[in-house]
């Protein structure tokens, strides 16, 4: 029997990057689609609490079951498990294809990977995929191949409990991609700009903007090094924020 | 000389915790506010992208520099450390005092605790604050001295860097509380129910609500093990999502 792949993303699902991905996994499983009715990009872990959530069928794609839903990435996961699929559990949850990159400590504020976590906390294996491409009209084709072997891999192999794949895949060059490196989220942070401008009422406001500062610049073995030199990266990641070895100094304070 | 502590949150800069957090920290530094102008609830790691972002003086508070922000707790930080503090670097972000828990799977999706670990990336000593009660107008009378013990044996002893302090106290009963415990985050999550309704106008929508599954029932050194015996509870929680053990695994799939 073909798997049962819930399919959602972050950038809403009008955008390109979900069409990608919605004919790679028809080629895989039975596809169902439930993803965010605008763009959602930045919206981390974020749910819909203290305000209603709509749900609505859509008709874009061809041939599959597929809603759109005012809520968060997250929020998208949780009504796809608990209402549009109710007693069918999905094999295989994927996000994305996000038009711009998730490596490092993007992933915090990844909607695109939230979905994949949500998924890993009901205990279904997910993966999210992002291209290092911020634009709409972004080129996936040389993603698309990668993609599917990555996602039937996962299929094959398992995706151990509790875990999501954060794959990102370097914007297409003129050069082919070098391959698929298992890494580590690099220690990295954004150095924001705040762009102030002034608008027609006289008001002031503000524009985000920022620099990414890589803090792990010598290591070959993290996602920021791959993506650098062409490779398409896959990291593991889990949702226990503890730090063990934090945990036995904090014993030591005697509080 | 007197410590510098933003203070931030996510129920919004005119909520009852934040007033509580800001005189506790009164009476330990000196104090700058950031907070959100609205409910920020379940926000979990958002950041403002692709819209402006708002920031007024406001007058809440006596005597101290304030302002409230139309982002996300993560934009909060974001803003105060690089245009409203500037050169200055706080030595200590506190966020809260959170309307209701943030333990176990929680912290996800807690702006509370996304401004905490925002402020971790950018090497600040970090707490976040949360009392186990929803209400509006929640008792935080006996969580006010040990958050000033924890938050000046967080300055005497140094919180290891890249660390954010996860701390949740337990709603007010007529038992004292039984002390401070340090703790891992318990394997838990929610099991979502959705409301279906019908507006005015005959269109469909839902209210997620949902019960809180505990899957370490039987372990002593958690978060809700700790809150549920009227204990509070420090989780030292980090933002490398890295699984390790998972990396070993993928590295056999032969990608």
């Amino acid at each position: 029997m073909k798997p049962l792949i819930l399919v959602t993303n972050d950038d809403g699902i009008t955008s390109k990057g979900i069409r990608t991905l919605v004919e790679i996994m028809q080629t895989i499983g039975n596809v169902v689609v439930v993803a965010p009715n605008s763009p959602q990009s930045g919206m981390g872990h974020a749910i819909t609490i203290g305000e209603p959530l709509r749900l609505y069928a859509t008709h874009i794609f061809d041939g599959i079951d597929e809603y759109e839903c005012s809520g968060t990435p997250a929020d998208c996961v949780k009504l796809a498990k608990h209402y549009v699929l109710k007693d069918r559990k999905p094999d295989l949850v994927v996000s994305g294809i996000n038009h711009g990159s998730n490596s490092s400590i993007s992933v915090l504020y990844s909607g695109t990977m939230s979905a994949a976590i949500e998924a890993a906390i009901e205990g279904i294996p997910a993966i999210g995929f992002s291209l290092c491409d911020y634009t709409e009209d972004a080129d996936f084709e040389h993603a698309v191949e990668p993609i599917a072997k990555i996602t039937r891999a996962a299929i094959e192999h398992g995706i151990p409990k509790g875990i999501a794949l954060n794959v990102n895949i370097p914007a297409k060059t003129t050069e082919p991609l070098k391959g698929i490196l298992s890494c580590r989220q690099a220690k990295a942070k954004w150095l924001e700009k705040f762009d102030y401008r002034t608008d027609p009422n006289g008001r002031g406001y503000f524009w985000m903007a920022g620099d990414f500062i890589n803090f792990d610049t010598e290591k070959e073995d993290t996602d920021v090094w791959a993506l650098e030199n062409n490779y398409i990266s896959v990291v593991p990641c889990q949702y226990d924020l503890t730090e063990y070895e934090a945990l036995d100094k904090l014993k030591t304070w005697n509080l």
